[in-house]
């Protein structure tokens, strides 16, 4: 029987994720496997623990990753946070805000949303003016709007809601590992990631977060948590404490990766790893400019590991990265929504985000364009 | 910073999951990470489809493996299918039934179940009885009791449920490659199964099928599914039809490994493996019993890939698995439960389930009591 696997081609990731995904951490995955309660592996979940908080700036004791993609990590934070006829508010500017929205929806929340043209951030006087109509259980934003390419104020969003009793969930999917998170500092209550984007792992795990406050409004939930895989209080159970117990099968693997991808992290240090994703971006924004194309988004509130660029006239989106893929072995992404046609998502993700990385995608879009 | 990953042990995971892993799957994990969306992964998407279609016996289209563990795909099931208030009947005997009935109480499913004792099976005159007596939209069972190592009449039980309106729903986590499942035969309507039992892939992935009926059922529902992340509708407009959809970014190299592990299946040929599994069982239940141990379930209802036996008088549980793993690399597993510290699970599952295994378990459960 032919197996597929064999004419895998190594694509250089540079769309909004999956990104390029270090050797080191494919080294990791294929490490053999352990049980899900043996001792040395629970000692790695316990170091996966130890680097997330300092990843995240928090010491949350209920700091774990969750056994899903991003997306699970999105509905882990609001079915634990949300019950029926609870008030939320969401801020929107691109597809993930749209997404929560779907998700506290179907959790029977009353959902309250501002809404922010895409491509521009989030405004705090709107956010204030908000607030100041009407208390909130919970409002919610992204950090970084990997459908577009903003950098939305997650600290400022912060201050905003200090003395509020609202709770603060933000999505650091994008973000996370490539700009600064700062869960304590900005007091963000509920925080939710993915593997799969500037920590350069596959994806399949989904870095979650939980204040104090989160945990104690979680404990006076009036019902329980609708979804058992989800709830946050059994999954923190084997996650840690006195005595552990099952809950569900980890993903053994997975969690070798993304020990692996913290570690790599760590080593070339927090403002290495940052100033690497800066770097790239301005040599990127530079080549795109040099090539007569335009960003999507103001300089002052670009991302610098999700660059959207505008399709110049006359190119056919479609074809030009379907060309990029066969030819160069390149992945950009597409617009998505209102924005699909219109615009390309160039990721500078973790083990991407590197100089001669730039390079190879401005000499392929040179010969596509 | 010392990197954990370079002390973990080849063990021979002899547990009731996760199971010992072919090395070819491994190698299939480390291959280059492709985008979610990329036409050569998409094509890896639908042989993955195509040999569960043939490993299930079902020409069932959606057909296919949710991004999260078994637990995953029995919410994912539960969660499609029932709506508040719908009448469930749940058949139980070990923990897993149990698993079900928490999960479809959390749903708001008027719930109803039927008890048998642990270590022995479901009784086919009990529920004809209940199905007489009352009508339900779901009835659900465990096909091989992780717990207890039964083997549930998944046949029979569906035979019986034939010409009622009673959807099937059977959870075939750890009898998947191990043993017969026929969804269409049987007439399932629902099933889910695991990567990390008897395909020898780590956790991390659950297949899953719906027949014709039940994806009418669900399009029927009066309410949205609760869950975004499970929502069999979205999931499956990803996995096939004529324009795909973004719904989550697929763990791109679990799917690697699960495929890689199907293959394996079908190299090998199903009555090869299901013969493997079979012989393995009759030499380890014929090697505890010449150690005088004795087996919890009665011998016309044992799986050959789970195998629950009695913890002798006078050895202590955790101390004897314990050894096992410290001394002799072996994992084996506890009981749960009201069998804790009662019995010892031992896995015959996939890639573990070889003579030169068992030879290995015997002499180190030799020296162990």
């Amino acid at each position: 029987m032919k197996n597929l696997l064999d004419g895998i081609e190594d694509v250089l990731l540079m769309g909004p994720g999956p990104s390029y995904v270090h050797p080191e951490v494919y080294r990791a995955m294929s490490r053999s496997t352990l049980g899900y309660m043996d001792s040395y592996f629970i000692r790695i979940m316990d170091e996966i623990k130890t680097l997330l908080q300092r990843l995240m700036n928090t010491s949350n004791e209920r700091t774990l990753a969750v056994s899903g993609t991003g997306m699970a990590g999105m509905e882990t934070c609001l079915v634990n946070l949300l019950e029926p006829g609870d008030d939320i508010l969401i801020l929107i500017n691109g597809v993930f805000g749209l997404r929560m929205r779907e998700i506290a929806t179907r959790l029977g929340a009353k959902v309250d949303v501002l809404e922010f043209e895409w491509g521009t951030p989030v405004r705090l006087e709107a956010v204030a003016a908000k607030l100041n109509e009407k208390s909130y259980k919970l409002v919610a934003m992204v950090h970084a709007e990997t459908s577009t390419g903003v950098h939305n104020p997650a600290g400022e969003i912060g201050a905003l809601l200090k003395g509020s009793s609202a709770l603060y969930l933000l999505d650091a999917v994008t973000s996370l590992g490539g700009i600064e998170v700062d869960v304590d500092g900005w007091g963000v209550d509920a925080l939710y990631s993915g593997s799969q984007k500037c920590l350069s792992c596959p994806p399949g795990l989904s870095p979650v977060s939980f204040s104090q406050t989160a945990v104690k409004a979680i404990a006076a939930r009036k019902t329980k948590v609708p979804s058992f895989y989800l709830d946050i209080d059994l999954i923190g159970k084997y996650w840690g404490g006195d005595k552990r117990s099952y809950h569900h099968t980890a993903p053994i693997n997975m969690f070798y990766g993304l020990y692996q991808a913290l570690l790599l992290f760590m080593e070339e240090g927090k403002e290495a790893v940052f100033a690497r994703h800066q770097s790239g971006h301005r040599k990127l924004v530079d080549g795109l400019e040099g090539l007569g194309m335009e960003l999507l988004v103001e300089e002052s509130t670009r991302l610098p590991m999700l660059n959207a660029v505008k399709i110049p006239e006359g190119v056919e989106d479609a074809a030009g990265r379907s060309t990029l893929r066969s030819k160069h072995k390149i992945e950009i992404g597409a617009g998505l929504g209102p924005l699909a046609g219109k615009i390309w998502r160039i990721g500078l993700m973790g083990y991407a985000a590197r100089e001669e990385n730039v390079d190879r995608l401005l000499t392929a879009l040179r010969d596509v364009l």
